[in-house]
C-alpha cells in the first residue's frame, strides 16, 4: 500500500502512482479543485454502490484508482475489499463498551489555526480536515462521537502511518518484559539485514527512527526508493520485466546507509517495516498474531482489525493497519490507565513511560518540521513535550490518535484529507486538539 | 474462487487451473499419494510459516499453489490474506455464547461406511475426512467441538458452497416477507440477465435450480465453461489477451439456455450467483451486508465472516463465505428454534419452512447423484426426505451443515479433503452423521 508512508509535501495522483510502480496503470482523476467534504463525499459520489456500480464508480486495486481523489475517501474504508488482508483477532469474549458522558458543548468550541487571521468552529475544522470519524475520551468516556464519508461505528478505516505507533508499543511492551534488547543491533536479530543500513544500527535507534539510512521520499521524482518500497510491497504478481525486491522484507535488505545512526531522527517508513522484521524473530509471531495476542484480543475491542500484506503474506508494519475508532481510542486510554483494563495489566507501565517521556529534542529538531518545534520521537510516537505531556500517533491524510495524560483526554480521528502530508492540516489540527483540552479540563474545574 | 464450485470428479491441480484461467501460471505439487490427514497437516509442512516463510513453503494466489494440494490445507483458512474480501459484520454486541452439555461417548461411537466391509471409529472418521472442525450441537448445547488442520475456534474456514444455502435462505426470507416474488422472472428484477438463460426463468426455478442452463462443469475439459466462470470471477488483473466477461455478473449474461426450465435438478453455480444478483437488486444492498444485517448480526455470532470478491467487488454468492464453525452451527440451530434466537424472531418460520420440506423428488432425480437417493433440492439446501427430516448444506472438499429437526441435532464441519467433489467423502459422511444422531437420541431416551 503505496500511500501510507506519503508524509510530506503534494498528494500525487494515480498516475505517478502508475509511474512508479512500474505498471502499466491509466489514471483516474475527476477535474474538480478545490474538494470540499461536502463535494467529495463517497456516499454522494456513489463509489460502488449498485450491482454492479457504474463503470466511472467502480475503484480498482490495480488500477491505482482506488489512490485517486475523490475516490480515497471511499478507498480509505474499504481496504479488505481492495486487496489481501490479514486480521487481528479480538478474541471471542465480549465488548468492553466504553462509558459515555457526552458533551454537546464541545461542538461551541472555536479556536485560531495556526497563521490564520479568525477563528474557526469545531464544525467547520471537521469539514476542513475531511474528517471521518472523531471521538474524544475525557476521563475515560465518550464525550464526544461523529462519523461521516465512508465511515460508521461498525467499519474500519486505514490507520496509515499510526500504525507506526502500535509497532512501536510492541516493542517497547517486549522491551519492558526484558524480551528484546534495545542495546542489540540489529542483524543480531535478523542476519539478513547484516549488510543493509540496519545491521549496525541499534533496536532502539531503528524504534527512535536516527537510523542514517539512503531513502528518499521525494514523491515528484519517479526513480525515489518510496516507489521502490511500495512496488516490492504491492500484493499483485510483479511485471515480467519486474527486477526489484519483490517484498518488504526483501527491500529492507537493500536499504544502504548514509551517515552516521543515532544522531538525527528522520521519518523513514522502512525503519518500522525493520522493526516489524525484528518482532517477528524476537517473538516467532507475525505482526498481525503479536498485536492480537498482546493488545487487541485484551482491551475489550469491538471489532476486529486487519493488516495489509505484501505478496508474501507480510504484515505492513509502517501503515497497513485497519481498525475501529473507538478501539483506536482503547489504545490510546491504555496510557492513561496505567497499561491496565478493568484493572488488570495489559500493558507494562515501563513501556507506556518510556513513549510519554520521548525521545531526544536535537535529534528531532535536525528533521525541521516547522510546526512540531519542540517536539520529539519515541518508540514511534510523536512527543509535543507540551505542559501538559501529550504525545500522538500520526498518520498521512490526518490519520491521529492524541493523548494528553494531565488532563485525560484521548483524541482519536480519522481522516481522508487530499493532501497526504500532515503538515497540510496541522494548522487545523493542533489548535484544535488543545482547544478541545483546554474547554474539557475548563468544564472539570467548573 | 475457482475451487468453490468444484463438484463432482476427481481434484484438479494448479495446472488445470492455470491452464483453465488463460494465466501464466507456475504448477506446485508435492508428490506424496496417498494423502492422510496427518501427513498432509498444515501446521506440519510449515506453509507460510517463518518471517519469511522459506521459499518452498509460499503459498500464494497468483500462481495457483494455493489451490495445489496440500497447500489447500492451509488456504482453506486463509482466503483473506490472498485475496480481497468483503466483511460481513456480526455487529458490535456480546457474543452470545452457546452452551455446553459435552459428551465424550461421542467418541466411542462406531459405523459402516457406505460399501465398506468394516466398521470405522469416529476418530476414523474424522481423520479419513480431512477434517479441519467438527460442532455438534443437540438440544441447542456443544455435545462436541474439535479443530485440526489450520482451524481454531478463532478461526475461519472456506466454505465453499455451502455460501449458496445461505444465499439461498437470504431468498427465502424475502419470499416469506413478501419482498422478493418467486414467481415472477428473473428480467423482472435484473434487465441485463433477459437475454440470458436467467432471463425467462422464475426467481423459485434458479432457487431450487431447476433452470435449463448450457453450463458445462466438466473439469476434465479446459474449455469448460466452469473455468471462464473462473476466470471472469478472479480478482486480479485480467491478462491483456483476455477476452472474456469481466465479472461474475458479466458472465451470468453469457449464459445460454439450454433444454426448459423447471423441469430437473442441475447442480450450477451460476444459479446462486444469478440469486445474487437478483437480491442485491431487490433489496439495494450487497450480499455481504444483506447476509449481516438479516442474520450475522442477530445470532450471537462470535466472528466477522466474509466473502471472497471478484475485481469489481461483488461478493461471491456461489462460494465465497468464510466463517467461524460454530457460527455456521448457529445458523443450523435457528431451523431447530423456529428462527428465533433468545425468543426474538430472527427468520421467518415460513423461510425455514420452506426449505425444511424440500422440492421435487423427480427433479432431483433425473440429476443421477446415487448416493443421495430419495433427496430434493430446495432453497439451494439438499434434503434428505429420510424419516427425521434432515437436511443439508454440502460444499466441496467436504464442508457441511446437517440439521436433524426431529433429534434436535446440528451438525458443522469443515474439511479440506484432497478430492473436491463430496461423492468422496460421502461414504463416511453421510453414515457418520447417521450414527452421530441415532448416538444423542438412544442417550436421550435413555
Amino acid at each position: 500500500m503505496l500511500v501510507s508512508f506519503l508524509k510530506g509535501g503534494r498528494r500525487l495522483f494515480a498516475l505517478a502512482v502508475g509511474a512508479g510502480l512500474g505498471f502499466g496503470l491509466s489514471a483516474v482523476a475527476l477535474a474538480q479543485q478545490p474538494w470540499t467534504a461536502q463535494s467529495s463525499d463517497p456516499r454522494k459520489l456513489g463509489w460502488m454502490q449498485g450491482a454492479p456500480p457504474p463503470p466511472d464508480r467502480i475503484v480498482r486495486f490495480a488500477d491505482g484508482s482506488y489512490f485517486a481523489f475523490p475516490q480515497w475517501r471511499w478507498t480509505v474504508c474499504h481496504f479488505q475489499q481492495l486487496m489481501p488482508t490479514s486480521p487481528v483477532s479480538r478474541g471471542l469474549g465480549a465488548p468492553r463498551p466504553l462509558p459515555r458522558a457526552e458533551r454537546t458543548d464541545i461542538e461551541s468550541i472555536s479556536f485560531q489555526p495556526t497563521g490564520a487571521s479568525a477563528p474557526i468552529s469545531f464544525g467547520e475544522a471537521f469539514e476542513r480536515n475531511f474528517t471521518d470519524g472523531l471521538v474524544i475520551l475525557h476521563e475515560g468516556r465518550i464525550a464526544y462521537e461523529r462519523y461521516a464519508g465512508c465511515l460508521a461505528d461498525t467499519g474500519r478505516h486505514g490507520a496509515m502511518s499510526v500504525t507506526k505507533s502500535f509497532t512501536g508499543l510492541l516493542a517497547e511492551i517486549l522491551i519492558a518484559e526484558g524480551n528484546l534488547d534495545e542495546n542489540r543491533r540489529v542483524d543480531s536479530y535478523v542476519p539478513e539485514l547484516a549488510r543493509s543500513a540496519f545491521g549496525d544500527a541499534t533496536v532502539r535507534q531503528v524504534l527512535d527512527m536516527t537510523t542514517g539510512l539512503r531513502f528518499s521520499e521525494d514523491y515528484s521524482d519517479p526513480a525515489a526508493d518510496v516507489w521502490k518500497h511500495g512496488a516490492a510491497g504491492n500484493p499483485l504478481p510483479k511485471p515480467a520485466d519486474y527486477t526489484g525486491p519483490r517484498s518488504y522484507f526483501e527491500f529492507l535488505t537493500t536499504v544502504a546507509k548514509a551517515g552516521v545512526h543515532g544522531q538525527a531522527f528522520g521519518y523513514k517508513t522502512v525503519n518500522t517495516d525493520a522493526m516489524g522484521w525484528i518482532l517477528a524473530r524476537a517473538t516467532g509471531q507475525p505482526l498481525n498474531e503479536l498485536l492480537a495476542a498482546r493488545i487487541w484480543s485484551r482491551i475489550g475491542a469491538e471489532l476486529e482489525a486487519f493488516y495489509t500484506v505484501d505478496s508474501i503474506g507480510t504484515p505492513f508494519a509502517g501503515g497497513g493497519l485497519n481498525a475501529g475508532l473507538r478501539d483506536l481510542a482503547r489504545i490510546g486510554q491504555l496510557f492513561l490507565d496505567g497499561g491496565k483494563v478493568d484493572g488488570i495489566a495489559v500493558v507494562p507501565e515501563a513501556a507506556l513511560a518510556s513513549i510519554a517521556r520521548g525521545g531526544s529534542k536535537s535529534a528531532f529538531a535536525a528533521a525541521g518540521y516547522a510546526q512540531l518545534a519542540g517536539w520529539s520521537y519515541r518508540g514511534m510516537w510523536w512527543v509535543t513535550h507540551n505542559q501538559n505531556g501529550a504525545f500522538m500517533a500520526r498518520g498521512v491524510h490526518g490519520q491521529s490518535l492524541y493523548v494528553d495524560p494531565a488532563a485525560r483526554v484521548v483524541i482519536a480521528r480519522f481522516a481522508s484529507h487530499p493532501e497526504a502530508g500532515n503538515a497540510a492540516n496541522d494548522p487545523t489540527t493542533l489548535p484544535l486538539y488543545r482547544a478541545v483540552v483546554e474547554h474539557l479540563q475548563a468544564g472539570s474545574r467548573r
